[in-house]
């Protein structure tokens, strides 16, 4: 099975876990059978393996998303970047040319196209096989994933089938109604849509030639900027005549919120807290070394990472997004490739940052023009390179660069170092990458 | 006025901004008319100055708590440090022994002794002023205060009056007594006892001399450890006869509990913090950079500090003890003398800690065994000495310390440096203090 994750923008609902650079699905929040914690990214990955260990899974994502896939799922999944953000036609178009002209995929093979961030099990996957399947029998050129309905969503969109069989001719889309509306929609066997679905390579690729002049994804991917913003269910599946969907009837959840996604934990607490007893129905989510006590709350959400502390009522917690607007705060901590790096200290004219390098991961050769940096080696084994000069470092070893120095380091073993950023004027846009020549 | 103030021992009732090192008084949660913060040390310090320019004030408090008075007070104040913990009388012994010999107060002046935390208005101070006039007069020889009582409380003793004069003779004492008890008391217009008292020098240095064997301070100071544990009230009070009270109607708080303590605060939030429209009665204390954000909560309390972050429902903190006793948790913040730190990662073979020196400061010199460290000076100039060698320092500068070296630094002007600890068995106990011979 070829399987296509979308994976969506930054998100804000689930702060101070997620922010600007840290999406939802990357949060480790789903305890696994080894006890430790899994993303939604890690989990549906896992679960794909799972179901189908030859699954050759590809991401679209946008390119500020590149360094948490490589941290969390290594080199095991392709990834379709998007140089910017296009809509969905353009994004599958991409994704879908990037498996035929960079993978290889022959163009007669089928592919399911689906979001990153379902929280599902197994037989979701199963179903997506089914998916696949249906598409590689040629009867329709599309094949949807309905998902029968369990309440009245005025949040989702409707698909009404032209039968009650598990699989179905498509008789009309509906858009998102209002509950009174969607229970009419149900009463007709209405499902809902949660934009899955399985297609043909050829079949994509031959609707992407009639709209857009390209020769193969190296050129897509080049004019990508000039594309129009167009949905998929606008070029695509509200255009298309041979067109089915397959009924699933498991578990489908849609963690979008602090309220819903607490609902989905297995435990009441991740990371260092306690609850006294008189605790009601509330969950902790720290992300700190610093323990939270938490005392005579009811229905509450309490999470802290080191971009801040969230202390809501879970039902409040669906109307964060305008209150962490307002907060202008740097990025305090990032997944990247190579490792991660977390902000201690901000000054106005230094910042101190802890850096942890993955064994035999670098970061970019690169150099700074507004700042000095002094590392501090704490702990791990590894060779700094400053400005061409290659040098053994360990726990203790002290390496200074000027401003405009040349500068990396590789990890031998997971290395980590204390990084001390000095300057009038300190900003992640100040860098300046280099090819290593050694 | 000669004012001795008892600073008591450490607390975890307000945490996670009290702990084994940082007592209450000590924290800045007081807006004053400049908006700084100022802690119930600095109020009460001056609030006395205010009432009493004049005024001769000596802190009698445990070694821990030295640094923190320093930082806070300057060196404005006496301080009497009591070597171990030996309860009530032996510490206003060793303070009246030390107003005596030290600062070489006539024994025929009087003192009033109180603790250094009520919350309390200038007016408790011209009482204060009341009672050592009293004393100074010779017609008893104690003069206590007696709070007049809103409510039949059953947390503090009480004092019955012998007449419902402003000073009156001590008719007797009771014990915490119950609620319907202390009904009954102050039915007979009976006071509540604060712990606050004026007596002549010369009086107590009697007492003392009956019942400890000593010279002067230096002496009872150096066999202050084979005292035996006693109270003042038990040693004295009770004991005398000649002993008179003097009424107090005004405010009186005990800030103990972070329910008591957020009433007094003028504002719902101090630090970064955000409460959505839908809060009610909720108080956010932050000492962290970051911002809490709190959302749909009533009645509750939340803290942040480097050690830790509490969310209570404001009845429910009373209860936070036995919940904090099991926090194994390292110092990660401390005023000093000399300035501050705080510690900002920890990791199994190092520390990393942010120092800041105030201006005209120096920390001990000093020598680890263990460990190694490297300071990075993020801000400010001074000099530091490393094995007897001085050398001006400035933003940039990277000190290397071997375990074993010798090592201080001086701020000449506020001095922030981060300090990267390095080694197998990191420990505070691991200095050895020198006298610096330049």
């Amino acid at each position: 099975m070829n399987i296509v994750l979308l994976s969506g923008g930054s998100g804000k609902r689930l702060w101070p876990l997620s922010n600007d650079i840290r999406s939802k699905q990357f949060i480790k929040l789903f305890k696994t059978e080894t006890g430790d914690y899994e993303s939604m990214v890690q989990r549906v990955y896992r679960q794909i393996k799972k179901v189908d260990a030859d699954a050759t899974v590809t991401i679209a994502t946008a390119k500020t998303q590149v360094s948490a896939i490589r941290n969390q799922l290594g080199d095991s999944v392709g990834i379709s970047v998007e140089p910017c953000r296009r809509d969905t036609f353009p994004a599958i178009a991409l994704a879908t040319a990037y498996l035929v002209d960079v993978q290889g995929v022959d163009p007669e093979e089928s592919v399911v196209v689906c979001p990153v961030d379902p929280y599902v099990n197994e037989d979701y996957f199963e179903a997506l096989k089914g998916l696949s399947d249906q598409a590689d029998k040629g009867e329709a050129n599309l094949v949807l994933m309905g998902i029968e309905p369990t309440y009245p969503s005025e949040k989702y969109g409707y698909i009404i089938p032209g039968s009650a069989d598990q699989t179905a001719s498509v008789k009309t889309f509906k858009e998102k109604p209002t509950a009174d509306v969607a229970a009419q929609y149900i009463a007709q066997g209405a499902l809902w849509n949660g934009g899955v679905f399985a297609y043909k390579l050829k079949y994509v690729l031959k609707r992407a030639h009639e709209l857009i002049d390209f020769t193969d994804y190296q050129d897509l991917f080049a004019k990508y900027d000039t594309l129009t913003k167009i949905s998929f269910d606008y070029a695509v599946v509200e255009k298309e005549e041979k067109i089915q969907v397959q009924r699933f009837a498991g578990q489908w959840m849609d963690l979008g919120t602090w309220n819903t996604l607490t609902e989905a934990m297995e435990e009441h607490v991740i990371g260092k807290g306690v609850l006294n007893d008189v605790c009601e129905n509330v969950h902790i989510v720290n992300e700190m070394d610093v323990p939270i006590l938490a005392m005579g709350l009811h229905d509450v959400v309490i999470s802290a990472s080191p971009e801040g502390i969230l202390v809501s009522d879970k039902e409040q917690s669906s109307y964060i997004k305008p209150y962490v607007d307002k907060f202008v705060q740097q990025t305090m901590f990032a997944e990247k490739s190579w490792g991660s790096f977390r902000v201690l200290d901000v000054e106005e004219r230094s910042m101190t940052i802890k850096v942890t390098l993955n064994p035999g991961h670098s970061m970019n050769y690169h150099s700074h023009q507004y700042r000095d940096e002094v590392w501090v080696v704490i702990s791990g084994e590894g060779r700094t390179v400053v400005d061409g000069m290659e040098q053994k470092v360990s726990a203790g070893d002290v390496i200074t660069m000027q401003a405009g120095c040349r500068h990396t380091v590789f990890a031998d073993t997971e290395l980590k170092l204390i990084e001390v950023q000095l300057g009038q004027n300190i900003h992640v846009g100040d860098k300046k990458k280099y090819e290593l020549e050694l």
